[in-house]
């Protein structure tokens, strides 16, 4: 068996075992089973406890060796305790895949780390690959699956995140990352490179992004990562970057973190793009799963407020772009609008051709089709209010119909106002044609990625 | 007058000329005296329009010099070209307080700086003093006040903004700022100093935030800002950092920016908290007005997650913040929350101590108390998760009560699941006991602050 038909064992299995799954279920339970069955997961469900006979309905066994039918996948839930015993049933019953939940193995000390290599070296000498342990397991939103206790908001998002926390499943602050999940945890067998080539040639996955503690085998880790960040862009959180953190880490998973210097020049080595912390994580999802590559480095910045467009421009310099400098053409289509006094430069100031609400969205659309068009501009900065009093304000269509127009120029936008009514950002960010940003900080930094990664 | 006496009359006027104030009302209209009715303004409003009899049945006149009563404060709302001819007009009806909105003065070349000098110089010998050109003007929450067309959400925090910008008088992007605001654009005559020295001694203000441009007079603002920075804390979020960033801020306000450097080196002497964007103005905002000051140095992180626990420990030592060496005592209270096999070290985790989601209220409830009764420990981490479908996660209330407790350590909240829900954040936020952020990194960043600080 390849990788691939061994990591679609985990990520698509046609039948579940779950040893040691508690009986309770409803609100605050917990319950893998409950879960499953309200993400309408369609594949075989075999909830393995000795105390009892069925859980929703579903027909429960004592022990996974009494189960009738093949298993796919075995997710061990029980305490540490009973995992070695949990994992030689697995192996009778000819499970290829296991999910092992519980924590300290590696995470705790010597006995713990020996004891996780007792039992990979059973399940591998049995044929099976094992992920975790300390693990939340899987998560497919395009299969209806997540083996985590937590219940998520699983979507179905071009998105796979490769993690060593459960943390990651349920995505960034503000955005459910998780169309498909891995959690490697302690890392003891199924490992990065495995869930990368796992991904690389998946049709529903447009990005990768990485929560890493520690990398076991180097030298595999380049060789994949090199190719797959060739055909897929791949995000990189490092954790356990400083000295404190590094500890921690250790106890976390018991991972050997290494020179944070050594991640980098791997990193940049194999084309992959290392985020600072979860906004940029989240931002940087957010614009490759949804704008073009940015071709250049010339902005062009259209503010309703000069002063946002100031802070944008430093951001500007701060990342490597270049503040386009405007055809004539552009210029004297942006100069119509404008009274006599005022010249054109860029950023282009849309305040003084709005004098009502309404004329907010017309001036819009003239100046960003006239950045657009521009030779002289590889993307833009579109940067307005959201008024929660003023609807008219919202010039979200406004946005979505010119990207439509020009789709090879990325379009970030940045609301000013407080998202006291957030529903406006989230109508911005619906249209799939611009990500909404909350400072232009943070719109230009996922400029500066778009470009370097064109 | 004093300098505090002439600004009362912009933020607490008796009475208000509006100088070309538009005839529409109703959305869209941005229509001030609108705005102002509102808002509750209880003083007396003039609107001034040679084409209107009335305003919201408010009568209206034809020039200022109509008025019958005194005006304390006038707004000019007209075209640049009408500026002048209302400036002398309000000079002859004495007003001392004059706000003017429209653009196109020092921030548009060398006509318009010298017809800004003209103004100012005849202001100021009629008595008068300016804010703006190109200002909103004032905003004062307890005073149901603002002069911005703009229509905002005035809420009554206890907290000042100084800009070159109406931008951040709608707050930042989650946060309304707005107690007080007064909007200095091109600092034509009223300038940082004379805001400063207003809100030194206001009790309605307790945090003082500046967007600045560039300083006109260095010497009067380092002697006035190193003052009130005893006693209030100030930020500053600097805008024209850049060679392009300046180059715009001219464009905006006039301003001569100047080397950033010279401006790191005037805040830091002066005791000023620079902010490098948005975000970071809207975190520190909040610690510093719901928070007690850091005594010391020293981190306890209670977390649901330990890979969440790791990347703030990496952000504690990139803030040179140190992870406590927690006492026996506090070992000895989680310990017996822990299975066997578990050694207690910080990060605590709280994972293994809550093994249904009803428990994590009482974990975390025992793990914040450990924390915050340990003489090793200054301040706190609690990173939880905020499940839209798991209500019982919700721990704002335990937090509140244990901060009730421990008053003189300040608590910071991560909440790492997607706020699909953000009602859930801001149940946090609204205790007034914690404040959430989306990263661990802008917690820890935060603490660090409130211990420079203190």
């Amino acid at each position: 068996m390849n990788i691939v038909e061994q990591m679609r064992l985990f990520m698509e299995p046609e039948s579940i075992a779950f040893i040691g799954v508690p009986r309770d279920t409803g609100e605050g339970s917990l319950n893998v089973v409950e879960n499953l069955v309200n993400y309408g997961f369609s594949g075989k469900i075999y909830p393995v406890n000795p105390n009892a006979k069925e859980i929703l309905g579903i027909r429960a066994y004592p022990s996974i060796k009494d189960v009738p039918g093949k298993i796919d996948l075995a997710v061990i839930l029980t305490p540490r305790s009973a995992v070695l015993g949990a994992v030689n049933e697995c192996i009778e019953k000819k499970a290829k895949a296991i999910v092992i939940v519980a924590g300290g193995f590696a995470d705790a000390g010597e006995e713990g780390k020996a004891l996780q290599a007792q039992i990979v070296r059973i399940a591998r000498e049995g044929g099976a690959r094992i992920l975790g342990p300390n693990s939340l397991g899987v998560a497919n939103a395009f299969y209806n699956l997540s083996t985590a206790f937590l219940p998520l908001a699983i979507e179905k998002i071009p998105a796979a995140m490769i993690c060593q926390t459960g943390m990651l499943f349920s995505g960034t602050p503000r955005f459910v990352l998780t169309g498909k999940a891995i959690d490697l945890a302690n890392c003891s067998d199924i490992d990065f490179a495995d869930g990368l080539e796992y991904f690389e040639d998946d049709p529903d996955v447009k990005l990768i992004a990485l929560y890493i503690e520690g990398i076991q085998n180097g030298p595999r880790f380049v060789e994949v990562a090199s190719r797959v960040a060739r055909k897929k862009p791949i995000l990189a959180l490092k954790a356990g970057r400083s000295q404190l953190g590094a500890k921690a880490a250790q106890s976390h998973t018991g991972s050997l973190v290494g020179r944070d210097e050594v991640y980098d020049t791997v990193f940049k080595q194999c084309g992959i793009i290392r985020v600072s912390d979860m906004d940029e994580l989240e931002d940087l999802s957010k614009a490759f799963l949804n704008l073009p590559l940015m071709k250049g480095r010339r902005i062009g910045i259209a503010t309703i407020s000069y002063a946002a467009g100031t802070l944008a421009v430093d951001a500007c310099e701060d990342w490597n772009l270049e503040m386009a400098e405007l055809s004539s053409e552009t210029v004297a289509r942006i100069k119509q609008l404008y009274p006599a006094w005022l010249s054109v430069r860029n950023p282009v100031d849309m305040g003084p051709a709005s004098t009502t609400a309404e004329s907010i969205k017309s001036t819009a659309k003239t100046f960003l089709e006239a950045l657009l068009s521009d030779e002289q501009v590889d993307g833009v900065v579109f940067i307005v209010g959201a008024l929660p009093q003023q609807k008219a304000f919202l010039c979200a269509d406004i946005v979505a119909e010119v990207a439509e127009t020009f789709k090879d120029k990325p379009i970030v936008s940045w609301l000013i106002q407080p998202d006291v009514n957030r529903e406006l950002a989230t109508e911005y960010d619906n249209t799939g044609k611009t990500v909404v940003y909350p400072t232009g900080e943070r719109a230009v930094r996922s400029l500066a990625r778009l470009a370097e990664r064109s």
